[in-house]
């Protein structure tokens, strides 16, 4: 007899009931709402909000985890149960007005961002990223007291439990070591290639059709999801209807294919959690870390591979009719071309860890309180120069306005990436090791020993174990950076 | 001092924002919603029924509701009191198990009906319906005992506040007297008029353009709303944010068009609702008849006038190129040929009293148990034949099988489209006598009058009056026929 346990499923159910209604909610506000709307979409969405806090927050729920955390639980339940009680940790650490002024801060700093960063306000922008950074401060200092993290560590703890800036540290800290030199080489070594661009304009009608092709081509189950069009690309929705967006520019038509791919590795990951476990905390996806793993398995080790090209070929030959930029060794060229630049989400693969880094360090100084708002743009400019020789001065919108992450309250999200990216290398060096013969594989088409592979390990895993159990059991160690580097290098420098 | 109806007035504001969750959820499940998305959703919207029921039935209301009745209102406090109550009283009669039943099988049934109806399958959908017809009558018999008013009478109040089956027997009564005779003199008068039809195909993209001019034309705001696509046409969404829908089918142009046009009369009542008062009952919509005059108010009393035709007429050669069919007086001919046919929706407006008289008779007899689900198809054979000279026989997806409305459960709401059609009626006489030159305006493309009469007599006025008073302060007397019998008259027999 379980019935602790069993009173937590039923409450963890409905909450993940009404969480539903506020995923689709929050996917409609970025897909499909028209700028008037926004005002009672925040205040709707801060209402449900705080609703889940309340149930979350439930003084019962103290007892029942005590009690369950006693029952004779099968190890899966066990799992669950962990899960019930780091979410009600963080939960029980945060009051209500808080939840609902984080919510309802964030919601119009996000709505004001649109307009205000192609008008590259700053100033206005400013003004309500201030009220967001003094919820998040907030927020963190409470987790921190009832976690014991530090306060910036403690916001990373949400979105990759268990990392901590010391990890951070030392793995980006391995980074900075190779990496510079990495950039340098590989841009002397791409020096004397001439590369076809494609020739536009594309379609949006004709980019829309290959991003459906090459997302069934990546699995994608149409039957359970959507492809729509936001300013940020992102996935999101529910398990049981997974909506990606992307975006179309009429002069690049890489945007949104890369985008779509990047979305597509998202969007299996949730198509593939344990049915017969969603809506209990330990079906939901592990971490964000490991979200950007599958992203990135699909964008980076998969989609920008030199047999992948050979995939994509015939699809965009099928859409825009032939074009030597097309042929697959040119394509490779294209999408794996390295070009310090000013925006994160368009960065090549080896840029792409200085814009990580460049927001984690300012980020944390934000969080710790060492920095103020006003203080980003000067640190921007600079790190960006440092890092990528790039002036930034004066260009907000480029700049220190491009990502939503702020606005949207999630500080100590940006890490995630570049680590989903080495956990991404470090799946495809286990992989190789069962399949030495994956890039002839890949270039016949066959894809299934990827997808397999991810499913057993990663997907279907969903939240049963730890980021860094998960990773023992999937590769037979912990993460580590040096598979990152020896991909990199065998691309890069080949 | 108004405490208690300070507190009330907040509990709804919770209750407003919830709901547009809710609404949301329900636009995109009939829009976008992919097929595999659909238990996950019948799930999260019936959890949230349940919630709102339970907030509603908080006994802690009664108490408020009491005090608050008592305290020193303003006249439009005290009729969103007035509101309050009408709502607690509803809610109060159904038990929260009941609500949440009614809310899934309806989900069920109408999620399964989207394709038991192509494939003609009534075996399938019947067993459906059983369930939410007993739950339907469950409901009629619950309400019936908390408001005194017969079951089916009771399940309509939801609708229409005030109307009895007494008084729809009193008005479609009298329309029936004359409507028969009407319809055939109609028929025998357009015997000899030749029509041009439009040649298509018509290319989805150019109807959707077409529907965008329209509604531009129509005074919709576009900033607070939006068009999208479902198999039935729908205005959804919330006031701050309408969501209408229309259907395309490329070899008939006519259905999108009047189906945009019809669902921006809806949205147009939505979008001028007093601001001021979003949130609380007393800004909703006052009722689905009144909501319907506003449809067809906009679909039949403008759109398919001769004035009208002249203002559709550029804009249908601008999308679809110079046709001889677009030419005004034929495009005027086409939007009022008389012709019997199986489709409610697609019905002429001389024929479509028709549709509802045969549904409100069943679906009646169906709340009072005289009939079963099994006995809908003879029942509908049978009307068909002797109303319209129809023969459905075996037809059940161009028969029974038609509407959402039952596989939804909304048993008491068909009464409402020709109540609106009468009503719609009954503002336009008024409108008339107040600017006698109406038709001259229209032409020249001067809609305001129209506009400035609806939004000042209906939409501003929400729910304020009961639709007997609204309609004495709108037009100077309660609900009267004759005035659907002279506007039929002037336009099919002259």
């Amino acid at each position: 007899m379980t019935p602790a346990y069993e009173e937590l499923s039923t409450t963890w159910t409905r909450l993940h009931r009404l969480g539903h209604l506020q995923s689709i909610a929050s996917w409609d506000r970025a897909a499909m709402m028209p700028p008037k709307g926004s005002e009672a979409r925040a205040s709707a969405m801060a209402e449900m909000s705080a609703l889940l806090h309340r149930m979350r927050t439930d003084p019962r729920l103290a007892e029942l985890l005590a009690r369950a955390e006693d029952e004779a639980l099968e190890p899966m339940q066990r799992a669950n149960v962990a899960e019930m009680r780091r979410e009600w940790r963080s939960s029980n650490a945060l009051p209500e007005a808080l939840v609902e002024a984080s919510s309802l801060a964030a919601a119009r700093c996000e709505h004001a961002w649109r307009s205000q960063r192609p008008a590259n306000d700053w100033a206005g922008f400013a003004a309500n990223l201030r009220e967001v950074l003094r919820l998040a401060r907030e927020t963190a200092q409470r987790l921190s007291e009832q976690t014991g993290l530090a306060p910036y560590d403690a916001l990373m703890d949400q979105f990759e439990p268990g990392m901590t800036s010391a990890e951070v540290d030392r793995v980006f800290g391995d980074l900075q070591q190779w990496l510079p030199e990495l950039v340098r080489r590989a841009r002397e070594h791409q020096a004397k290639d001439t590369i076809e661009l494609p020739t536009g304009p594309f379609a949006k009608s004709a980019q829309r059709a290959l991003s459906h092709d090459v997302m069934a081509l990546l699995g994608f189950d149409f039957d359970a999801g959507r492809l729509d069009e936001s300013a940020h690309p992102f996935s999101g929705g529910v398990p049981e209807d997974t909506r990606l967006t992307t975006r179309y520019r009429d002069d690049d038509l890489m945007q949104s294919l890369m985008g779509t791919i990047h979305e597509t590795g998202h969007a299996r990951y949730e198509q593939n959690l344990p049915r017969e476990w969603l809506g209990q905390p330990v079906a939901y996806a592990r971490s964000m870390g490991i979200h950007e793993s599958q992203s990135l398995s699909f964008e980076m080790q998969l989609g920008r591979s030199r047999p992948f090209a050979g995939l994509l070929a015939p699809l965009l030959a099928k859409h825009f009719g032939a074009q030597r930029a097309f042929e697959p060794d040119n394509l490779h060229r294209l999408m794996t071309r390295v070009r310090p630049d000013f925006i994160r989400v368009d960065a090549d693969e080896l840029t792409y860890p200085a814009h990580v880094i460049l927001r984690y360090r300012i980020e944390r100084a934000l969080i710790e309180g060492t920095v103020e708002v006003d203080d980003i743009p000067s640190l921007w400019d600079e790190a960006m120069q440092s890092l990528l020789g790039i002036d930034t001065r004066g260009n907000y919108r480029d700049g220190c306005m491009q990502d939503v992450h702020w606005p949207a309250g999630a500080f100590g999200y940006f890490p995630c990436y570049t680590l989903g990216a080495m956990y991404a290398a470090q799946w495809f060096a286990t992989i190789r090791t069962r399949w030495p013969d994956l890039d002839a594989r890949i270039a016949r088409g066959e894809l299934a020993p990827v997808f397999d592979w991810l499913h057993d390990n990663i997907w279907s895993q969903a939240s049963r174990w730890s980021s860094h159990e998960l990773a023992m059991r999937a590769s037979g160690e912990a993460l580590n950076p040096a598979h990152f580097r020896r991909h990199l290098e065998a691309r890069y420098l080949a």
